[in-house]
């Protein structure tokens, strides 16, 4: 198996978009989910953009991405990488492509600047658990994500 | 009482510092925290920064903050504003100043064209909960924080 990680590039908005349909579908979440591929194109491929993706590429085929975006964190007064996704297609599973993918972003963090990487996991999700111990990640549970998305922002803004 | 809501402005770095501490002290979480009034400073008030504050001020006095950041949502291929940091000094809570700092952060995002906002609770807190849910906010538990810190992303960067 050959495998490359390599940043996405102008054009991948459809490869990105599929992969990260896949993981919305794997956690029950394809109803929330209404990005296009042109939406992933325009966000990743204009000026100074927030957000970023890897894409995996197994034997010239996309196998995964980790699409993140820049953050900050208030504890450190800095700048750091937030994994939004990290999703592995599942014929490409169990190979350490998620692993790799995981090291890619450490490694373009750093390049970048960055002091730490941030991300969220769903509590029940043991095969992200033990790839992100393995990694060496600090997991604390007992969070929950609030969400005001377009209508409820509007009725709150007034 | 006075209530005003403003945009941080160069100079009220060392008062996000000590709303900022504060909270992470609230949440028990003060040997996490190395930020200094200065990297506040350096990271709000670049060109094109990444983070913004407001800042609630009550009768002159800086009473809470509501730190935000952009981000983007891979279900809506578009930038939200992500709520890093909401927090109201002890002596200045239970009178509606969480909520003028939220809903002018909502209507921060709408002028900013985002399609919505995120932020994460600690699902023990239900004075936070309630000011949430009366706002309008969808919230889910069951989710774990990840963090890779600066050494830790160093190992696996390799």
């Amino acid at each position: 198996m050959s495998l490359v990680i390599r940043a996405a590039r102008p054009g991948d908005g459809g490869i990105i978009h599929a992969l990260a349909l896949e993981l919305a579908r794997s956690h029950g979440h394809e109803a929330d989910f209404s990005a296009t591929p042109r939406d992933y194109e325009a966000a990743l491929f204009r000026p100074d953009p927030v957000v970023g993706a890897l894409i995996a590429v197994v034997d010239d085929e996309a196998a995964g991405t980790a699409i993140w975006h820049r953050s900050f964190s208030s504890f450190r007064g800095a700048e750091v990488m937030y994994l939004e996704d990290l999703s592995v297609l599942p014929a490409f599973r169990r190979q350490g492509i998620g692993r790799a993918l995981l090291t890619a972003a450490a490694r373009l963090a750093i390049e970048r600047g960055m002091s730490g990487m941030h991300w969220m996991m769903k509590d029940w999700n043991d095969t992200a658990r033990r790839l992100y111990e393995a990694a060496g990640a600090e997991i604390e549970a007992g969070f929950c994500q609030c969400r005001l998305e377009a209508a409820a922002l509007r009725r709150l803004a007034g």
